[in-house]
């Protein structure tokens, strides 16, 4: 008998159809024994139908309000849940964050999780019912709800899973695990069985979608194994397939660990790129560039700046296309105040990355990287590493090939031996 | 400056553009330098909505859960009326029920309000901010969401504005107020002005649906002034007409007070007849026969016994026409037991009542009543009669035109005197 928490996304509850057949494989779990805490999403399309609601009346409805109004989307299908539970068979009982509570801070809408008191749940647990609690939302020390943020149902699920100590948390969605690559792009992608924390988060971070960042760091520093696996497979499958489908995500000193010393490609097309040209290369010039950009709340990605000829240099950085129009205007209003010649700016820039975290113990990787980029002609405009991942910019329209093309250098579609 | 409630039904807040008048007439009375509290029901439609949902899944849902998804629909409501009002330009704020709290007892669905904590709203409404309350839920002593059951939310804002002392509670509705009768049957009916709590009390609890009856109850009890107006007009109407619009509730004691013998003609067609006749004249019979339908949770409304003649005679009650089936079964079971000669079940029953305080002190009143059915060739099966209304049972294809003769009879058309 373990302690396992569910979670899962808005199209596994997605209709009523497909809550019934949540409660179906959640009643599985529980004929077998297992004490089961449930983290359900809002159905399918229902937060952007609340939110939509808010923007048609006002553009710039207040946050408070805004979480008031999306919290909604998670206690419906989190008490729809139970009904379909109890109509199972299964003694169940569902609590919106506020109820446990699930504390944050009063960050409204992208609120952070505090501290979560698991009384109410163990106490529930024992007396042999299955919990429910609403994922994406908690209340702040002065009983407001507050909500995550997109995606924070993950975070959820494991943070929950942290405060119950339970021994696995499965994240229930529509694709069976994680892959080497997005196979949208690459048919050869396959899935892992197993990646570790970090490469997760690197991978996260670098664009690939299947888990939510903060949701992976929570499970690392909580060490809660998280397990990535399809909702949409018949929901009485055995029992024994389901435990060891999708992807476990796990510590890296896991004997079973592979090996593999890249172990996936993540890449991201939100990408934006700006160049000044002609810099003087005074000390402090790489502040007087990005300081404006960082009052503008504007995240800055990679940073390249050329060696100095003739006293001066070119400066370039990129950052998330969202932010494009209003860093250019940022620069613009600089270019002469510092001196540069020029400025370019592009936004058809994307980002390719290789991560593993046998790059740790493996010269080479970065140049298998650059030459397989080479053979297929495409042009690298910046680079950078960290310990365990090399990233490249690359113009947009190469993205899926380089893809291709590092997938295949790696020979990611092959099993890894074991080192 | 004035502390006043708003409540608004589940038409008024029916759609975005509803939505937003509301909070253009609520811009309109704080402008006017007035704190207000509004109340609103869910969007129209909505707690259907949701309570279908559930009972696709499970006909015989939880309460508990169902209070849990109901609930949303109130907070919903509340959060886009926040968002309309600031767009007018208006600081405002939304509770739901548990934030306060509004505390109730544990009958799920069905919840009665035991204690409400106003600090939160007169701490917003003294920073000039407009206080949204979910109406329709609160929270029992452990936690767990509770709702009122249907027009519950009439019974939130009476409630509250007990709570806070405000000086008037205005139901804004999809009428304009209370009418001498339905003006659907009697288009003659006659908007009134005032009526006495008392009155609206029997009128409500007779069949008049403008209010709940909970709802008269908890303002009589606590000298809440009600005012019954219309949400349809347009919300920028001048705010002193708009103050005297509608129907005030208010206390018998009110010297503006009209003094009408008869205020108003009420009815209901959901009643049900069964009688017994030959029945053993011994002591004790009533009981005997009404013991075994108080057993089935049935409430009997009006009981007649006839004299009795060579020892036995005829008995006679009404029921809630959704009892009818029951009732008929449990009476059928004891017919020989207690010796009766046989039983006869009509559910072709309606009821009408006409309602008054100046009945009190009027003789004479009844019989009237009696004479103008009589006329028009009704027959009356039944009478029960109470302080301030006389009520009679009649065969419910007569109930119209009972209505019609009765409006007619008192001059319920005409504006009454004073006395």
């Amino acid at each position: 008998m373990s302690l396992i928490v569910h979670k899962y996304g808005g199209t596994s509850m997605g209709s009523l159809e497909r809550i019934k057949n949540v409660a179906k494989r959640v009643a599985k779990w529980y004929a077998a024994g297992h004490k089961i805490v449930v983290v359900p999403s809002a159905m399918a399309g229902e937060t952007n139908r609340l939110l939509g609601m808010a923007k048609d009346i006002n553009e710039l409805a207040d946050r408070r309000e805004l979480d008031m109004l999306a919290a909604t989307g998670e206690q419906v299908s989190s008490a729809l849940l139970v009904i379909a539970l109890q109509n199972e068979g299964i003694p169940a009982r569902s609590y919106a964050g506020w109820q446990l509570p699930i504390r944050t801070d009063k960050s409204y809408t992208k609120a952070r999780i505090e501290s979560i008191n698991g009384d109410r749940i163990t106490k529930d647990l024992n007396k042999g019912k299955v919990v429910v609690v609403t994922g994406f939302q908690g209340v702040d020390e002065d009983g407001n709800i507050t909500t995550l943020g997109r995606g924070g149902s993950d975070t959820s699920a494991v943070a929950i899973a942290a405060a119950i100590k339970a021994e696995e948390c499965l994240i229930f969605t529509d694709v069976d695990g994680v892959y080497t690559t997005d196979p949208r792009i690459e048919p050869d992608a396959r899935r892992m069985p197993f990646v570790s924390f970090e490469e997760m988060l690197e991978m996260a971070s670098l664009g690939s979608k299947v888990l939510q960042i903060r949701a992976v760091e929570f499970a690392g520093k909580y060490h809660v194994p998280l397990r990535v696996l399809s909702s949409l497979t018949d929901p009485d499958m055995d029992l024994e397939v389901e435990k060891n489908s999708g992807t476990l995500i796990t510590l890296e000193e896991n004997t079973n660990m592979e090996a593999a010393v890249v172990s996936g490609i993540a890449f991201s097309r939100d990408e934006a790129k700006i160049t000044l040209l002609g810099v003087p290369d005074n000390p402090g010039v790489a502040h007087s560039i990005l300081d404006p950009i960082a009052q503008a709340n504007i995240d800055v990605d990679m940073i390249i700046q050329n060696t100095s000829v003739d006293g001066t240099t070119d400066f370039s950085f990129t950052i998330n296309r969202s932010d494009f129009a209003r860093a250019r205007e940022v620069i613009e209003q600089i270019v002469s105040t510092i001196g540069a010649r020029e400025m370019i700016a592009d936004d058809k820039i994307a980002k390719v990355s290789i991560v593993g975290i046998g790059m740790r113990s493996h010269s080479g990787v970065a140049a298998k990287m650059f030459r397989a980029l080479s053979q297929e002609g495409i042009n690298i405009m910046m680079i950078s590493t960290s310990e365990i991942k090399t990233s490249v910019a690359i113009e947009d329209k190469y993205m899926e090939l380089a893809v291709r093309a590092l997938h295949k250098a790696f020979e990611l579609d092959k099993e890894p031996v074991k080192l």
